[in-house]
């Protein structure tokens, strides 16, 4: 059964091309599907189009609906378009007319917009949970590995000394930065569009402020004109949040991927989290940070997708949108999957403490030899060229302590401070 | 004079391959590394790095060097290769050792660092009043012409009825959309990132939060390492902002190509803001329209640019990220300057108040008929059969009105309500 | 089973987090494994390095399974991490030692490798044909309505008389430029890459020679390190010549939507290519084409999600490029059918045949007037002015006929021409 | 003066607004603009429209012009909207209303197709002869250090014994693959879209076999609409053809970075082709190699920022394709440059030959050491067995000598076959 079937036959290829695999996705978003529809039933009694019966009616039924998702024996038949026409007939079948009202002053554009603002919304509020709990095990990782030293790279060249207390905790203060893009997107999303019906609302007399209480938007997308833009719109900008945090992540695993390489050697993990090869059996591969590196760069291509897919369409509905779905709902999956496994793994990463013994990273100290000179009175372009000069006669050895102090130095982390910061951005 | 010149002689051909188009691009953001300068000598006296008087001959060479790039004098010659080693040459022409001093505890990545989040925040502040700039024309449009109708479409099939006061103010509040990304990525340009030095910080004792003050930053980007790594993430950051405007920009723009069709022409703008053709007498062309989409498109690819520029980079500064200034800088200009410019011209729009006379807009009212009948108590369902059956007999002969109450629909447009939450967003 | 359990226990999550749906996809890639498999037995008895009995009873085996592939009965249990280690399982069931011998001098990532070789050359063959019958049908197309005049846009707006042969044979043209893009696709899949084992070669004296033979490659893929960095770069390759396909599909898709509006009506569909509203009685909407243009625009984001993916890897295999293979699979299924999709929707077209005869067209024919003049003597930038002038006085009243003769106008479609560069390209 | 200015008074922010820095990107295609206006007269006069005297007026006229371009002396000024207008400009000034005549039958849009065709032919000529020619130093090195060993990675990891010959003779064999794309491209660039007009053709009896043959194209883009939609399909292709050399560049790029870190120590270059530090005496960094990277890096979103361009745009002209050119013409010269710079500095790559004597690598060994135990009789799977058990024991004691023989690998690196098959591939 479809909606909009007025006795056409249909070929099914054409309904194989259209209809995609939408009802495996709607699967995931069901649940909103059915929170949405107990709103709408809600409204249309308190405007006096559903009788106080009929609304209870529904709402049994709807939670009965609920019940069966909640419990995983909600299906999607092939005989269905989606989770819409299913809940319909579902309704209609135990209720007759009354199951068919609930369609009144809406279209299936409107449901597929309240479902994803719900989806998103809680979505949103989980991977930011994650976050903070992937930045918590950054922080303890810092401060249990503050004094342990680690060169610092630029140009991938030995450079500076750096310890694991700084590489924890600076993609722990990084992660603020993606709080406050999950915390843009949110806003997004917590705005209620129920009631912009096929994009330009309706004629009845909806009461579009009583769904948003019912479902607890913040506040309402007013215009239906603009509620109707946010399809497309809504799903980039979730798309800009998670590419925020994948960026981090993906570099982060690139970080520990080059660390566990025989040539540098300064982390290593238990052989769960490693694999060996079909034909070199001493091989202790980094898969899972391969893995999370690989799918959180996929993510980042995410917003380009969701662009293409939306861009230089007019206002107004397209068919067109209905992909977005497609390309959204995995990627919040695979985001949530990989700040788990990258909390999971990270937890159990074991740290190589003598790293710095090795010769090749006595220049790390240079700049501090210089700076040495420098604070006894030397000016810094003269102590530069004395430096230079030691190196270059073989004569350099230096003091490998680092007496750094100054705020978010080695000496200085400033941890209470970051976790304040990271407090803040998760309340706003 | 090259600050890691050594000596040795360098091929003109890397030059100009390292270089780049550098200093036009640095001739923008000088003027922040001189405020960037201005508060590292101040900072360096604060800890006894630089004598009072030291400190006051910088201060003043500074402002002078100020004062030329606020008057257009300033200049990079081809002997300097960026902003940074033009201004430790001025200086240090007029104030010999102490010139050289103020590189102290500092180097050119943290300039960099320092003059890129300077130079952003005040670049969207400016952004993001030119959005509300926009933001209250729209509101101001969508009053004017609140009852001007307009048909709505749906898979570019006419639809359902709407008005110049929807299309307006649907376009304003998707504006606040924007505002949010806007403030997320302020809040990342907000946090000194000063004082990282080479990525590592420095065994100098310096004071971050006294330059933090200084500079009027919210707060410290702590973390050194953190501190570099947000070389790319911060320009990602403000693109994933500019490209989130620049999708509403676009879209309006292809709504207005569309509507300035003689196959629709619903609105139309003076001659100053269309153009003709080189071979076709009667034409108006919408070019500035397009150019907006196409600019607005064009920004749309920033963050994927800068992704691949900065992607699958292990932490640590890598010489690649230099090219990300030429990407971003002109971004900003080409924001701001679509936004002056849909503003300009969306002031000009002449709107065709009798659109709705033509026939082929007829059937917009078909779910205004069928939602007649079900207030009169008819089913949903049977409602809809009735009208499509109307509507096939040739039957269909509507009351042209709309009648719509109720929150974001035609007659009741929530323009106050629109201005609240933008005006919320606007002091977030 | 896992070819490189050591005897770990492996934690469940991990396993789903590294495994994902490779599965499902090497179901579709398991005809391809079989004939690798078969062509390394080959070759491994050519070598000497398995006995006649032993080739002989691995073909047998290998052809049963190839079989079951066939009639659909063939699958991959969760208990198997992908196809690869399925057959193996198979073969070492049946036949003990000589199916665990197969995999000698090969590794896995080889595997893979040969696989979406085959696999890729195989679709790309299959969806250049699919191509050259869309093209048949659109120089058909051209051929029957080649006299009916349609409106030519620039800027959107009205500008010179063009022609359904124009149009059609136009889409046909710009595919014979995708074709180019299929070809340098093709011939990057046909080359061996068996035998590159874990991407530096083997020390088995393998023939890779022979095996290229067999597996009807044109040539090898050298370089084992090469070959291995074919692994994204073959991919990336495919997904330049879909994305170039998609373009073209994409605007194509686009005309339709416009041209289906109320707005334009230039052409229609019968109704079981068409859809409905669930609200709106009178809908007819081009569902159809514009999820060609969503999926076909969604298709040119894959460069990217492949770019992404794989660059900035140093050279070597990485974990990460098990990700390619759930991007470029589905794409390659995608592109079928909308190829498929495009060409049975467009076979159905009809053609309104009196669009000229709107007043709104008139001005079509001003350059013709212009041009008029010209032949007769006048100065063409004053023939632009007397019709310029004609126009804005109210008095131009055009002969609409079109005269054009030269190549690739209206008059002169050159069909034969394009269709003898098609034959060309086709068979490069 | 603007060609299509009909006495309106326009904006002088419009202005900068609409002309960009089109007249800077003019200046570099200035040369075929003139060549396409040579053939045009011609053409014209072929047809009847200039007489014989107007023709070489025209010629000589424009001769004149093109020796100021080569020269260095041709110039547009800020009166002039692009080199079209100023070449115009030029022949009217000289030669009066023959000057105007030159432009009958021709739009602007068709010349910007013109030059483009042109250009982007010229220059990918020049491209794949760049790459031909660093195809050619990597097959030298690759001889030159064949018998050099090299770690070979997977995941990072070391894994099996590689060579400098397998790796620079990789890279090179690589190079192949792009040039078919880069063929893919060039057929695409070498056709005629002069007469195309407005994009639909002209009245006139334009001889566009004539121009194909003066402008030496190979065919024609017969259909003009087919012509005009090139406008940004060509840009995209060639697009996609610089993508594809640039993943090889940056790849091997990332490689040489990587190998000249203090931890891989692989490869070094002479000063002249690293940089120091403002603030690390010692360092050496490659910067060269870094920006190589960047800047490929950076090559490959030009394929997704000309799609967003153009994407979603019905057929025929609009304004949004000017942008096009600030896109690709740049991307030109740094992909020359590229080549060019990753040619002149892998001239002088050295080669560390002693890189296995360190203990890192002994396990590169085992493999090996499991095929000899298979190639004595020993089942696969126990070889493998048994080598595992002799690393883990600390028994692992290989001898350091790579037995490769077969085609592609260390021992056999067939450089003739991929020397013809780079031959064969650049004459196609």
């Amino acid at each position: 059964m479809k909606l909009w079937d007025k006795g056409f036959s249909t070929d099914k290829k054409i309904d194989i091309f259209t209809v995609g695999n939408d009802r495996e996705l709607d699967l995931i978003i069901a649940k909103y599907d059915v929170i949405g529809n107990m709103a709408q039933a809600k409204m249309l009694h308190k405007i006096g189009l559903l009788s106080a019966e009929e609304n209870d009616a529904l709402d049994i039924e709807l939670k009965n609906i609920l019940k069966t998702i909640e419990n995983g024996t909600f299906t999607i038949e092939d005989t269905f378009e989606d989770v819409h026409s299913k809940v319909e007939h579902l309704l209609t079948e135990k209720l007759g007319d009354t199951g068919k009202k609930i369609h009144t002053a809406r279209s299936r554009n409107d449901q597929v917009l309240v479902d994803m603002h719900l989806y998103l919304k809680d979505e949103l509020a989980e991977i930011k949970q994650l976050t903070k709990d992937f930045f918590d095990l950054l922080i303890d990782l810092a401060k249990k590995y503050k004094n342990v030293l680690l060169p610092g790279y630029t140009h991938l060249q030995v450079a500076m000394p750096s310890s694991f207390g700084m590489w924890f905790s600076a993609y722990a203060e990084s992660l603020i930065d993606d709080i406050y893009f999950l915390n843009a997107a949110y806003k997004i999303t917590n705005q209620n569009p129920l009631g912009s019906a096929a994009g330009y609302g309706s004629s009845f007399p909806i009461d579009r402020k009583y769904t948003t209480e019912l479902l607890e938007f913040e506040t309402l997308k007013f215009n239906s004109v603009a509620a109707q833009m946010s399809r497309g719109k809504l799903e980039k900008s979730v798309s800009y949040a998670l590419s925020s945090i994948s960026g981090t992540l993906s570099k982060l695993s690139m970080d520990v991927c080059l660390y566990m390489s025989q040539n540098f050697n300064f982390v290593s993990f238990p052989d769960e989290l490693t694999t060996g090869s079909s034909i070199m059996p001493h091989k202790k591969n980094p898969d899972v940070f391969e893995l999370i590196r690989g799918k959180c760069n996929k993510l980042q291509a995410l917003p380009y997708e969701l662009t293409l897919i939306s861009n230089n369409l007019p206002s107004g509905y397209h068919r067109d949108l209905q992909l977005l779905k497609e390309g959204i709902v995995p990627a919040i999956q695979t985001m949530k999957s990989c700040l788990e496994m990258v909390t999971f793994s990270l937890e159990q990463i074991k740290v190589n403490k003598n790293i710095l013994d090795d010769d090749k990273y006595l220049y790390l100290f240079s700049v501090e030899e210089v700076n040495k000179l420098v604070q006894n009175g030397t000016p810094f372009r003269d102590a530069y060229k004395i430096v230079g000069k030691n190196i270059a006669d073989g004569k350099f050895n230096p003091d490998k302590k680092v007496n750094h102090t100054h705020e978010g130095s080695v000496g200085n982390l400033c941890l209470d401070e970051i976790v304040s910061k990271m407090k803040k951005a998760f309340q706003e």
